[in-house]
Order: C-alpha cells, then structure tokens, then sequence
C-alpha cells in the first residue's frame, strides 16, 4: 500500500457523526480497538489499496464554535459508547485535528441551521465567492499536511428541500458562467461539492442534501477527474428496511403498509424538527419500498426529536402484510442505535474505498458504493444484499 | 404444460399445515384466492413446466380420527385465517379428499406423538412390512387417481432426535437387507421417505425429522430415479434469521447474543412441549447463526406451547451487537404470524418445483431449493438472499 | 331489579362502536356470550339496581345510510372479533333497530364529518331547531319503546376542537335565550346533550368532543334532574397511561420522555387524519401524564390513520426515565386491541351504571365513572386505581 | 431527627446490588447525586423519622475476594450506570467500607454459590457455629460503629428451594435447642436472620431465599424485639406484573396467557443458570397473577443468563386477553432495567422506612412494606397499588 498521507475533510466536522469518525480513526490508529463496524475491514476487501489508519490526516468546515474536544467527550459522558481510556488516549490528536478546522459555509440552510452558526461564519455575497473559500481551505489543507488524496464528506444536518433547479444548466461550463447570480438556487451542501472538486477532492455526501446530484456537478466531476457518490449513510432503519423487503418480495407476501417511527435526541434531531428539513429525509428513507417491492403499500415515516434520548435512535416499525389465503400478520422490530456509532463506520469504510477507487483509475460517480446509502446516485437497486453484490463484484474485478 | 394429473401425498394429513395446503390448492384450482404467499407464481417462474393448481389430486397418511373437514374448518373459526366462504366453497373437496386418507406409522416416533394416535393405526413387527404398507397405499393412490408425478410431503410433528445410527450401512443394498431388523434405528420419518421412493414418487422432508436424510437413502433415490429434499420448512423466526444475521455479517456488525423466544399453541407445539421432540427443532432453528457469521455468538432458543394462541405462532428475537468503538446496541423484533398459513405455500411451491425438476430431469438431492428450509440438505449455505439466488439461478438454466 | 324497559340511544350509531355494542346488548340478552371485559359484572356491583340484558331497547342517530347490519357484519368479515353463528343469532334484532334510527344533526361538525354524511341529513338553520328534532326523535323513541330511563351515549367520531365558548352565557336560561342565533358556538355533540336532557334523558359522552362539558349544560341536567358524564372513554393506550404512570410516581422514577404512536384504519381513524379533528383527540390522550406524575416530561402522541388495520389499534408506547444515580431506563409497550370491542364494554357499562344512579337519584355530573373516562368531567384524578376506587366507594354507600 | 450513627450490614456485600446500594449512600451522603427511585423521599414520608444518608455506616458478609471498590467500577465501565465522577468522589468511602466486610457463610446454598467462594470462608461444623460467628461480626460492627440501629439486609444471590422443613418446631424455643445437629434443614439466608435478630439487628430479606420466613424465626424477632420483612425484592417485570393484573381484572378482562421472558447477564443471573437456584425465583415471580386476577392463566417465565447483557435485564412479556365478545388481545412490554440500579433504592427505602417502623415501636413483620416484596410475607394483597396504599396509610398513622 502506498505510504502517502491521505486526507478527509468533513463538513460539520463537529457534529455527531463527525466527531465519532475522528475518534475512531485516532482510536484505530494507535490501536486501541478492533475494527468492528468496518465493511472494508472484512476478507474479501483486503486486497484493494486501501489507506491504512495511521496515514489519515483530518480537516473539516464547521459552522459552531464549540471545541471539537468537548463534542467528542459526549461520546463518553452521554451517549456512553466510548470507554473514557479510548477517549483520552485520543485528546491531543483531537486538539491537533481541531485546529485545522475552518468556518463553513450559509447558503439556503434554512433557518433552523443558521441558527446554529454560532462561529465566526463569513457571509459571502454569491456562490462563486463561497466556492472559493471552499477551495482554497482545501488546498491549503493538502498543502500543509502533503495529502495526495483527500476526501470530502459532508456530515453536516439536512438541509430543507433543494429548491427548484429544473432551470439550472446541465453541463459545468454554462452553470459556472452563472455563479455570481446570488439567486441561483443551490445549496450549501452543493457549494461544499463544487468547491472540492474544483480543489481535485472527491466527494461523498452522507446527508440527504442535494450535494453533488446534479448533472452539471456529475459534469464537473469527470472534468476533473475526481469521483463522487451520495446520498445520505444507510445506518438504522433504512438499512433494515433495504434488508426485510426483500423477503417479503421473494416470497411473495403482500405488504399492506409500513409504518416507520423514529425518535432521537440529536443535533441531527433538532434540525428535523423543522418540517422543511425533515421533508428531505422522510422521502430519503421511504422511496426503496416501493422500489423494491413493485408496488406501493401505504407508508409512513415519523421521524421525533426527543431530547433524553440524545444520540440514542430507537425505531420501532410495524409491517402488516398478507401471506397465502389472505391471512393479515405482523412483523415489528425495534432497532435501538447509537445514530453516530451506526454512522462513523460507514463513513470511514467510504473514504477508504473512494480512496481505492481513485487508486484504481475511477473517475465519477461510484455506483459500487450503493449499500452504504439510503437514496444511491444513479442507482435503482435498493435490496441491501443486491447492493453488497456489487459492491463484491466491484472489488473481485480489482 | 403437461395437462397429466399431479398427486400430493401429505404425511400427517390431518395437521395444521397439510389442511391449509388442502384448502389452499382447492381455493386455488377454483380461483377463489390470489396466490399470495407463493414463490413460484412470481415471474421469473412462470416458464418452468410447473402444474397447475387444477391438476392435483391429493392424498396422505395420518394418525388421528378427527375429520379433515373439522381440522380445516378450523381455519375459519380459531385461527381466523381463512374466510367462511372459502372453506364453504370447498367443504366438498375436502370430504373428498379425507375418503382417500390412510393410516400412517408409528415407528420411534416418541411417546407424545404416540398418544396423539387414535386411528386404527397397524403396527406392523419390522421397519420392511411398514414400509411395504406405505409402498401399498401410494401405488393404490396413483393408480386409482391415475397421477404420473406424485410428491410425498412430511408435514407431522417432530420426531425426538434419531437415535444413533452411525452403523447403519452407507448404501441401499446393505440397508434393505436389513430391513426385517426390528432393531434397527429407523424413524417412522424415514420409513415413509424409504415407502415413498420405493414407489416411484418423490420426497419433501418439510420437518426436523430424519426423514431422507441418510447416505442409504439417498442412494436409493438416486437407483429410482427420484427427488428428495429437507430439511424443517424455513417460515418465520429462522426465516428471519437467514434475512438479518446476513447483514450483521455485511456491516463487520460483532453479535454478542441471539435470543430467540417462540410461542404458540398448536399441535406441533404441544408435540414441541416433549423436551425430546423439541431438541431436534431447537437444533434446527439454532444452528444457521454460527454458520453464517463464522463466529458462535451465544444464542438461545425457546418454544412453548402457549394454547390460547393456538396456530398463531409469535416469536420474540433480541440481538445484542457490538458496533463502531465497541458500542453495544440491540434489535428487537416481535413477528406475528398464523404458522400454517406461512408453512403451506411453501409446501406447494416446494411440490410445484420438485415436480418441475423431475421433469427436466433432476434425480436426487435438490439443493436448489435451499431457500425454502432450516436446515437445507446437503448445502452449506444458510444466508437466505443466497439461498434464493441459487433457486434463481435453477430456474435460469432452464 | 325493575321489569321496565331502559333505553340506549346512541349518537353515531352504525359506527364501529355502537354496531359492536349493539351485537353485544343482543349477544348478552340472548346468553350466546360471556359478559367479558364488562366491569359492572363483577362481584362488588351486583347489589346495584343495574338494567338487565333483556330489558334494553336501542336506537339513534346516525349520518350515514349504510345499513346497521351491513356494518355489523364487519366485525365477522374484517375484524374477524365476533363469531359468524353469533352475528346470525342477532340479524333480526339488528333490523329492527335499523328501522328505529334517525338522522343526525350537522352542525360544526367540521368538513371531515360532513363529507361522511350520505342519509337525507336535514340541515336546520339555528341551534334551536336541530335541538328540536333531537328531542322529538327521543320523546317518540320513549313513547314507542315505552322506556323509562333513556341514557344518551355520543359514539360519534370527533369534532374539530370546540370554537372559543368563552363569551358563552353560565346559565341554561341565558343559554337557550340565545338558540336561535346561528353563529352560536354549539358544535352538533352539544346539540345533542341540550335535546337529550331536554327529553328528560341522561347523557353520557364517550368521544372528546365538547358534548356536555359547559357550564349552562351542566345547569340544564340539574334543572332536568337527568345526569350525564364524560369525555373520552379510556380504552386502550390512554388507560395504559393512566396504570403506568402512577408506577412511575410512586416509585419515584423520573419519566424523561414519553412517545405514544397510535396506528389504525378504520373511520374513526379517517376522522382524526383530518388534523384539526386529531387535535381534539390528542389533547384528551395526552394531558394526564403532567396530571399524574407532577411533572412535564417530554411527551408526544402520534394517531395515524393506517387502512390495513382496520379496526385493529396498535399502540407503541416508548418511555424513557431515569432511576437510581441518574441511570436511564427504558419501558416499551405494544396494545393490540380491536377498537370497537374494547370501547363497547365500557358504553354498556356506562348505561348500566348511570341508570342505577339514576334509580338512586342521583342528578348532574357523576365523577365516580372517572375511571372510564380520559378526560373525566370534573375530575382531577387520573390514575387509574384511585378512579376505580371512587367507583367502589359509590357502589358501597348504595 | 435523631444524630445517631445507623447500620446497614449487606449479605452478598460485594454484589451487584449492595455494591450499587454502596455507591448510592456515600453519593447521596455527598450530595452528589438526586434522591431519584427512592420511594422515602417522596412527601408523604417526610414527616416519618428516617434516618438521613450522612448517619450511615455499611458493613457486610461476602464469600468472594475481588475488592467492593474493583466490583463497583463496573457500575462505571460495564453497565454505564454511573458517571466516573461520582464513583471517584465515592472511591475512599468505598475503601472503608471493603475493610469492614468479613467471610460469609456457606450452608445449604447450592453448588453454584459454593463455587463462587474464593474468600477464606470459614466452615462450621454446625448451624449454632455459623449462627455464633454471625452475631459476633454484628456486634462488632455495633461497638466499633457506635450504630444504634443496624439494619440486616439479604441482597445475596438466591439459594435452591429450601429443604422440607415441614419438621422444624414452630417455636424459637425448640428450634434453638435442635441447632447442633449438622442436619437440620436450615440454608444459610435463615441462619444469616438468625444471627441478626440474636445481635438485636432487624432483617430485611430482599431475595427468594428462605431467610426469616419460618414459624420460629418469625418467635425469635418478637422475643429479640425486633422486626423483620421479606421476600424477593419486587423491581422490574413483577413489578410490572402487579401494576397491570389489576388493569386486567378490574376491566373484567379475560387474562388467557401471561408469557415472561428475562434475560440477564449478571452474576445473580449466573447462579439462576442453575436450574435448582431458578426454581425458587421462578416461582416469586409468577405466584401473584393467579392472586390478582382470582384464576389461573396460563403462565410461562424464563431467566436465561445472556453474558454479554450485564447487569442489563430485558423482560419480554407477552399477556393474550379476551374482552368483550371473546375477541383475543394482546399486550406486549419490553422493560431494559439496570437490575442494581432498580434494586438498590428498594433497599435503601426498606432500611430507612424499618428504622423509622423500630423508632416507633413497631415488632415482627412488616406488612406495610408488602409494595417492595415480589412474595411479601405474611400478605395476600398483591396490586401494587394496593400495596402501596397499606404503605400510605402507615405513614398516615405516624
């Protein structure tokens, strides 16, 4: 394997999410847990050119001012997934990692986030100018730490629906030209895309934001030669729904409805509470079951913010379908989930294998990495296990 | 296809399974149902030489004197799964099919399965003239409803464990010379599957008894020219296993513990409530975990015979599993199913295909099939998605 | 006991709840079913002067056309709850009830109800007028039936929150002074109460509506000497709530959070999916748990309309507390019960027990059937086993 | 309140419960924690003279080796139940109390537990030997403490059945004459409560174990003066169990099924592994159903040790009803409790409220602590709310 550094940069890189990667990684670097969690960790990976742990360097845009030190503490203090020895044998790394943190980027967040900008956050007046700013923290950080590859992952919470930009241009050189329009309808979490491609990172969008899924930022991409892939971490319930559909499907019952009820505490949580973000992520996580069933049981997915739970996400789910001679049965599962722990891993798993990817000569979007996400770009397959087959076919072929 | 007539023969015709599958093929042959449930009515099916449904003509052996029509009416008045006018529709065909049922066989079948017996049972002195009986009433079936194809399904309640039978021989030849041994440590289960192939007909172990599965019966099937397959029909709690443990497997996900709480309160239950019959299923249900995660988490099974619930079977399952930085998180699912009406289209699809393979061909072991049981013959895969892609693949071929 | 006759006149009557109480009333009077789930049938009330059985007479309102038996017979076909030979045994008995119901009042209602509305409703134009028919329908019914005692039970679905009542006048002469302005703020569910204890009958009010709950209807009880009670009988969730909370209290656990989601499908239902009736419903679910504990943990109440259900109400309720040393704790609970079968009891136990009140000269309010209500009228004490206790206590001073 | 110096003297004192009891006393003592689970800081008891946290002195007997301190840092990294910060704050307190502890005895208490003993367990010849070190330890403790009052509570892991002890006298009078003989069916939870009452100590019993519930033991705490109460502390399914049987009842339901599964994965659940141990707390546990309800459903209860759950026990329990019209229901709860954390206010609450029932005057048993108990003795009454009552109007009376 190569022994050049490599560098993740996460947006809202002091959130949840965010702050559980970075531990993890300082954690697995020196050694002090096993990979659990990690797909690329399994047999069948270990051939790929993989970066190895102790060869991450980590950056990120963040939108509060909070030290990243004291998020992570929460892991231990609230949460409790993580062993207070892990957590301190990882605070200088954490010191270090925070100051190379930089200030992020508003633009159509909605209210609800900018409330939460709390740092110094610089208001730039059109997209070209935030783009900008984008690009050249990305390039300093591949200056300062001599990262050959970085991948920038955005973390942050939802944004509310991407406004309509059925306008919009298809191809990079007429979107480009537009860029100082201050009403061109794109995102933060879009900017954050073109910004890093411009700097030649690719590009992983875990949210359910718009990212990079746009033909004139797929166009960007192949330009300059970097890859991509979204949207938004298949963690908990999604995961378990891309898993159990199936079966209803190949043996043929009929799924009447699904009702889906999620309840947490989160940061995550508290910007869902605002209907106009959450709209984004109940579509996110109820399309597949149509899709892979091929037809359209009633459906409901109630997503709460419930504050003792904090990070701790409890799903229940009730499945009524009909088996042979219309006989009506259930199904319920309750899955209760560290929301950050559930997320970090797949995370980690996506940088190493864009990584890889990128080793290997890819270019664009990264369909081989359907599994991993709720809604894959470009991909129609939704049935978990379908998905891991390409992801296996993927690295066969390698 | 072929518009011959294709027969059934059902082991323990009068029970839960077989009366649903009886009502079903009749509600079926007179399109007063969908075929919901049924595997083998989905498309990429559809061009295999499967019969259809007015084609069968059915028969069985069984112990107890209560009427078919009584057990299936059943159905509509305790388990509340089928419609009173279904049944009523098919009151005539059921009393048809009870003239053509036949004493079955006691032979180390355990003491609560014996006391259930209250049938002129024969009990013949050797396993040879036992089996001579069952030869007898399938070639009196066949003849007299004049079936080319005949499927011999096991759907009784479980055996105990067979007893040791390391020094039986490996080949028929050997075995059938010592069949006046009334010695010898053959289940009735295996007798029927011996009866079966010695008349020509083809053989579905769909419970955990031994049934076919021995090197000397298989040999014989094989001198036949017929099919078998097993072992215990997979339809709900390790149907779920083979779903979820998969992708715990995918994710690196470590399971800690896996317990599994079954209750219910049918006959197969109070069978279960013998501490010896409910081993071999305990075994059954248990075992695919270790096999798919390649690692022996600490599991547990329970069933019992809870009567209010009658055919209603529901299990609780609570997975522990470490996650990301060690974190432990559980997932909890109830399932609430009629436990015949999930096993019965499973024993039809399992007809239709086995009588499809036998006319493309196919002799012996049918490890395509592997989807529809517990503890599949001859295969090692356990993962249900895989399990299906080896059905699919069959078809395919075709 | 007396040999008279008592009279039920339900508001709502071919609803889920008052077709099930109506098959019950029959099924008891004619000794096909056991008297489960009905309070007043155990041991410490049988000294009452309860009406028997045989001695009730049914009518009501209704807004709909469907026939009474068609709907009824849902309970056999869809619900699957009540046993076909006992639907038969009551056909008769369900036909001439049918012939005895009348048209309902609209008025208020809210456009969800409205749209429901398909018999020949007349539309009279003042409060006065509607109060009128109620009346004359119930006078004729007592002088047709011969009854005695009337006891008017609303079953109907819930209105939209009352609008501000505020400028309301306190005193029934006021009040009916202003009956003929058409823009007083009397929903239908008062309408009814005003023309029932008009006609001298008590009035009972199973739903969250307003029905009685005003201070110039209470002023007419006590002139008319009738009595009457509500709101919202406390069925399933609710009383779940109302068991478990006081558990919590008095060990002195501190509930953190407490997520209730209702799913269910039947018109009830399809009422509350209209959210300006749901709001009403919720309020009634959800005020006890402050009243119980002392405190305002987070709480939440989701009702969601889900067809496949039908009349199946499935409640997931998650509660989230803290015990010794701070540690959080988790209690989850699945209700699944049938909406109509549970509410059905408690209307009959309501007739029973305000005709003995009545018989025993009791006027006005009656807070010792607290127990029976979520939102008991005048009541502050929500826990279940002190309002129970009140209820004993009255039967012990008769 | 009196300034006095009050005991707690632990049998099992460095197991789960006591070393959480442990750990509580010294945080409250210290103000560091909210009194949260204890019943006794309610207001209704306020008025009662209970002794304050900072007037405790804790003592104990214990068969294992492993330091109190090492065993209730597992609070801290196993279970999470308590925040590092407190238990460093409790760290010398816990020292101090480890030096006071001293070797329990071992007799009649099964295998399981005898194989847990790895301290220097001294071995008397005969029950008067082990009684005789006992009450010395206890007086001991007394003199170098200065306590006043010391209150005996049993939190050790539960013993097998107790032997027929149909033969024992009734009176302490000949029981003490009979303690020689090495046969006498006395397990050590009886000896342990004699030797307290000999040291004028009063008894608390907290687990299955026989303890003080015998004829002569109960004439030994009058003789001494002192009181005594027991048995199986009731904190999480059972108690459960007594909340909603009485819902169950006094709605006249049909109670047909009451199925329970634990599942736990701390030491007391490694000694209940052993099926002789399991017996005598499987039935504390399902005795009062048929109490409350008045008949007998059908009951099932399960306690499987699942290692990696810890101190985390899951009840499952599945309650089948019929209400009206005979129509089947079914309620499900999932209770995830830390046992220690639940336990250890029970036994905080029980030493206060038996010293105030001492400062009083009070003798024997102690009904009105029936609420803590899963088998209270020398009670019928089982509804916790009941119960609670009994403990309500003693309070009152003071």
């Amino acid at each position: 394997m190569s022994e050049s550094r490599v560098g993740i940069w996460l947006i809202g890189a002091k959130g949840g999410v965010a702050s559980t990667s970075i531990v993890g990684v300082c954690a697995l670097a020196r050694q002090l847990i096993e990979p659990i969690g990690l797909t690329s960790h399994q047999p069948q990976f270990t051939h790929l050119p993989l970066p190895q742990w102790g060869q991450f360097a980590i950056g990120g845009h963040e939108i509060r001012r909070v030290a990243l030190i004291e998020e992570a503490s929460r892991l231990v203090t609230e949460s409790r997934t993580v062993e207070a020895s892990v957590f301190q044998a990882c605070r200088e790394d954490l010191a270090a990692i925070d100051a190379r943190l930089r200030p992020g980027v508003l633009f159509r967040s909605g209210g609800t986030i900018e409330e939460l900008a709390d740092w110094d956050v610089p208001r730039e007046a059109t997209p070209r100018a935030a783009i900008e700013r984008i690009r050249r923290d990305l390039a300093e950080f591949q200056s300062s730490t001599g990262c050959e590859e970085v991948v920038v992952v955005n973390v942050a919470s939802t944004e509310p629906p991407p406004p309509d930009n059925s306008a919009l241009p298809e191809t990079w050189n007429e979107l480009q030209a537009q860029l100082d329009d201050r009403d061109l309808p794109l995102p933060a979490s879009t900017l954050y895309a073109i910004g890093a491609m411009l700097a030649g990172c690719c590009h992983i969008n875990f949210t359910p934001s718009l990212g990079s899924n746009l033909p004139a930022v797929a166009d960007l991409a192949k330009r300059q030669g970097v890859c991509h892939m979204g949207q938004d971490g298949k963690t908990g319930e999604t995961l378990m729904k891309s898993v159990l559909a199936p079966m209803f499907a190949r043996r043929n019952l009929d799924v009447m409805s699904w009702v889906g009820h999620n309840i947490f505490g989160n940061l995550d949580g508290r910007v869902l509470d605002d209907p106009s973000n959450k709209q984004a992520k109940v579509r996110s996580k109820d399309h597949l079951l149509a899709e892979i069933l091929g037809y359209r049981p009633q459906t409901h997915v109630s997503i709460e913010w419930i504050q003792s739970l904090g990070d701790w996400k409890t799903a229940w789910d009730h499945i009524h379908f009909r088996g042979f001679l219309g006989a009506a049965m259930t199904l319920q599962f309750t899955w209760q989930g560290c929301d950050s722990v559930l997320a970090a891993p797949l995370v980690l798993d996506l940088v190493r294998l864009t990584v890889a990817a990128r080793r290997r000569g890819e270019v664009g979007a990264l369909p081989f990495l359907a599994s991993f996400f709720k809604s894959p770009m470009g991909v129609e397959e939704q049935a978990f296990d379908l998905q891991y087959r390409m992801l296996q076919a993927w690295a066969e072929k390698q």
